[in-house]
């Protein structure tokens, strides 16, 4: 919302001269009007209206890039700073200059930076929001959901899902990991809908066989007979990258791919072919050498990462340069495009998103820029 | 979120000694790490994760009852001060003071009475937000959505669903009307996803024979068969009282009711038999002569307003004493319980809510007050 | 499929010469080549091939129509014949003359005239196959439905649904009664999927209020709050004839109705908006004064009752004059049309039909007659 | 139904002395009565309720086994007798001794083994039927649906779903190929829902490239952006052998698997993570080493085809050995269990199967066998 400072009392700052929308003029009859009103907890709709209904959205995050190879060493450093049973866990958070009442990324979304040693653990415990891990480096990783245990290399991307009991670690042959979260948390608190249990033993048991989740439903277009399952969110907890890689590969070879995204998979639930969670949705997108997407914007907040190559996309009419490991956000409703400035190899966009949110409450829209041959001007 | 104020460049004021969550103690050493965060746009997550991660949900908002005699004058003074064409709509908003930011009446939702003349109509608009009406009082009102247009008569619910161009009007044959609107516009702000347009006639033609939207899709489970429908929101705009009322009756006949809601049923759409647009629900419940639900709680936002009889509510432990076309809200998470002081009339309660975005998010939690025999203590 | 008899070891009965159907004459090897298979319990596709692959459906059922005048005195004097208890239960069955060796009326729908005297009950069971009744004539019928006792009237439509322990009788102050039954039995033994179980009391007790299916779940676009429901077909049992010509005739005000059905509702599944069971669905259709219908064809098999006025149809060509409570079917993509001999009267016809499983197997076409401006030829 | 001769004018055989059935002896009154009542093309029920609602499904299908080294030859030898033009497709059908009439291999399920020649092509043509193959032996196959061209080996399952233009051939570089045809034939025909097409060119074009629909939709859990569809069958055409195998050996190192199936998945469409066609399914099950699983009984029709290994199956107490290629029969409501010979090797069958329709239609009901340890008796 406006962050403008207005002369105390005054009610009209939204006026508009168009015929449909309030343009009502402070008098004294009415200010002492509007006075008595907030006295009723109540207020006159002219005087707001213009304000809580915009044209169009104009959001409040701002696109903002990290590098890695600044957040690199703070997040190594914290592994002198603090120890994960005072931290809870060991996490530079990202924190949007337009989101910082919210800890948000971007929008309602939050992603940090966190930190294992070889042989560290974090406590086991469970919550509402809904939760990604996507590994940036190091080996050794792993995570447990539910008894499901996962180990994990680079570019694989793990769910700890709406209410499962779940803990991530380091094996002690391991080295020092480093991975990316991605929750729903700022959607949570705004929602009023967020629990949070420390598990009781601080650790969980690990019932079922290493890996067993990816075994049982990582078949491509195979569904396990023995394959009960009713919750909101995807049975298949672990996406590899080895095989989402080749997958995009193979998807590039029979398709000119998207004009606004190159060649992009959305990771799914195998039980229904939808979202992996209720309320974050996630894909990878492979830019082909050379490729320069035409621009478009969207409701929604997304979060990249870039896993492979280096380029720049622009958003909002700015560039934004990246290489392996960076990570940037497109607020909603910004015009963005991405450049692969290779010329030999791809690259690769892992994002997440709350797409599933903007579907299922019907808020997704879609534009592309009709000027300018479909590409952005970039600001100086 | 807390608005306490702390020590310039405090970090820790969120501690918790609690196994599993966040304990450390602000350093100098520390302090001066949060600083160089700070200019990488990025934050130790240790320094808010118990305020961001909550036990349980902890509203914004505050449980608030708007005595109808009280707003009903403010509202009728509105007619004299600001003319529809300046106002755009004549509308008083209930502003609850936890959410005055997002001028909410609780959680996401707003509400606001409206009030016309006779022979007066506002002009045909439509935006992303879903709106709905209940009429309070008065002859002659009448909406029109998408071309199909309705008359209203007391305690009548009407859509006017995202996406849809509507407009509102009374007869000139009419009497002064006056209706509760509801609307999810700060959701749709929240989610950046709000798109506003005028209707470039201003109004729009009336394309239908009127009614004939409830003479289509009123019937009792059936379904007319030149029905082609593929919105998300119901195809039913008009819910009747008087064949409400009698539904009510009839169920009260043969069941014990809910020990929460008493005889509670939901407005649905015909198509799906879910709730009728997909962010606002609504209901309309009876409590039988001398009635008094057990507490409970859950999450979502929730407006009433009382369409028949007089009682009390106690919500999250404070009594609300309320007549007919009074309004209350119940914010998430707070105890509730409803008391019908009539010994010989039914009550009813019309209510409007987020629970299709609680449900389908995946937010939705319900919990029976254990203590005290289901009942909670009035705090004095 | 073809009752043509032909010569002893004749195989190329079906040759078409047209390119891409199979047209292999009989020749003493071949002929010999097909005995071979024969006894290795195989065959040549090219022998059978234009026979089960046909250009479009010809129905094994004829239309027929079964006047009332005529069944009902047969029916009556069954009462004089059998007991119920001897019986089981004392119906009349129509019998496609197509279809006489599986009992069905239509296609693979059953269908029955069953009578009751007062004070006669039959005995409770339970089946896979789905069932409903519509009632003809007499007072004092009810049904019972897993505990759930309704009383009827005429025209009143209800389910015993698939697999749901039931009965019928008649109060001892009623009047005889006879009703149709309507049920997919031989659709059931066709997918070889019958199981059938005797009540071990041979009743079953009423364990909710008289008619609370119709109080809980027959309001307009409401759900009852305590409403869970897990089953395949409606918790709407039934279906009153009073709300549903008020229906009709509301629906009529405002539409044009279809050109193939005038104005048409289908009973529905509250829960779902969706077909009260899975393999059987219904609708009432209303023809108004003079009304003559085009005609059209589709796939599906299809059972009506006349339960208001006059007139006649015209089913693949040939006439069939009706009159209150005669009923008739229309076989698979036969054409049909429908006429109201009434110039001041409505004309009302109940149907049950296979839609759902049409719907869901993805078998459904639809087809308008092209020629004669849209009206069959009568055969003479 | 039965077969059973029965004295002429005999309606008395299906009596049962059971309280609840029918138990009417025939008396020369009702059997002049019956004599009306069929002149009226109707019947007296309980004359056939018996029958026609039995207590458990009776099926009208043998279990079969059929030997490919007996079938194989066959097949090799149509090439010399009859020509593709001629044939229209050359294909030797199973006929199951009890559904010669509708030309069924079980139930209302067709197969047939079709043979070709290098370089040559059966016609295309499009049809209400659903279909699959099984690549039985052979290089150098290739189907075309819906002008998208993919290329086949050993173990490949491929569909050409319901009212797609397809066609087959193998390229002139290839080996003659037999493979095994899967389709709902005698179901569609049964409904009376067939309509079939021949391509107006006989020929249509490659309009994707080859094999892009497995890269496209084949990539496990992954959805391409650019993947609208909205039929009712699976966008994934081809299920290749080395993956599906692949998949099913990961599960079986995380599974014990189903008692009454050792490990098995379902080929599922990946859009909606349910039955590949709506009246077809299929799976691929891994029996291991030695592997004698414990038996149960369905509603439902069964097609297997022993894609690897050796062993047996007992079925309705009768024991079937097999080995690679051969095919066999399990009847609706039949108990069967599968025995692995080998004591070092894996054993795969592959099983087409109309679930889709049992399931959808609220039919498909399972049972374990209680006695002799769940294993049934061999009969001699």
């Amino acid at each position: 919302m406006s962050k403008v400072e207005h002369a105390k009392g005054q009610h009209d700052q939204y006026r508009e001269s168009v015929a449909g929308r309030a343009d009502v003029e402070d008098t004294p009859e009415l200010v002492s009007y509007y006075e008595e009103l907030d006295r009723l907890k109540a207020g006159a709709l002219w005087t707001v209206a213009n304000k809580i209904e915009p044209w169009q959205p104009k959001s409040e995050s701002e696109a903002v890039l990290w590098r890695y190879r600044d957040l690199r060493e703070h997040v190594l450093r914290s592994i002198d700073l603090v120890t994960p049973e005072k931290a809870g866990r060991r996490v530079i958070y990202l924190n949007n200059p337009g989101r910082r009442d919210v800890a948000a990324a971007v929008g309602w979304l939050y992603s940090g930076l966190q930190v294992m040693h070889p042989g560290e653990a974090a406590s086991a415990h469970a919550h509402s929001a809904s939760a990604l891990r996507f590994i940036m480096e190091g080996q050794g990783a792993y995570t447990i959901v539910d008894g499901h245990k996962m180990t994990l290399g680079a570019n694989d991307f793990v769910l700890t899902p709406n209410g499962t009991w779940h803990e991530h670690g380091v094996g002690a042959e391991g080295t020092t990991c480093i991975w990316q979260d991605g929750l729903d948390i700022p959607l949570v608190n705004a929602m009023e809908a967020g629990f949070y249990v420390v598990h009781p033993d601080l650790r969980q048991a690990v019932t079922h066989p290493v890996n067993d989740s990816t075994a049982k439903w990582g078949g491509a277009a195979l569904r396990p007979q023995m394959g009960d399952w009713n919750k909101n969110y995807s049975p298949l907890f672990k996406y590899e990258w080895a095989p989402t890689y080749e997958a995009l590969v193979n998807y590039a070879r029979v398709t000119d791919g998207s004009p606004f995204d190159g060649v992009l998979m959305h990771y799914t639930n195998p039980i229904t072919g939808g979202h992996v969670m209720p309320t974050i949705g996630a894909s990878m997108q492979l830019l082909r050498p050379g490729e320069h997407t035409k621009a478009h914007r969207h409701t929604g907040s997304f979060m990249y990462q870039v896993c492979k190559g280096s380029g720049y996309s622009v958003i909002g009419g700015k560039r934004f340069d990246w290489t392996e490991r960076d990570i940037f956000c497109v607020p909603s409703w910004a015009f963005h495009e991405h450049v692969n400035l290779s010329s030999s190899e791809d690259a690769c966009l892992f994002c997440f998103n709350d797409l599933p949110v903007m579907e299922s409450l019907g808020f997704y829209r879609e534009e592309a820029l009709a000027e300018n041959g479909g590409y952005q001007p970039v600001l100086a």
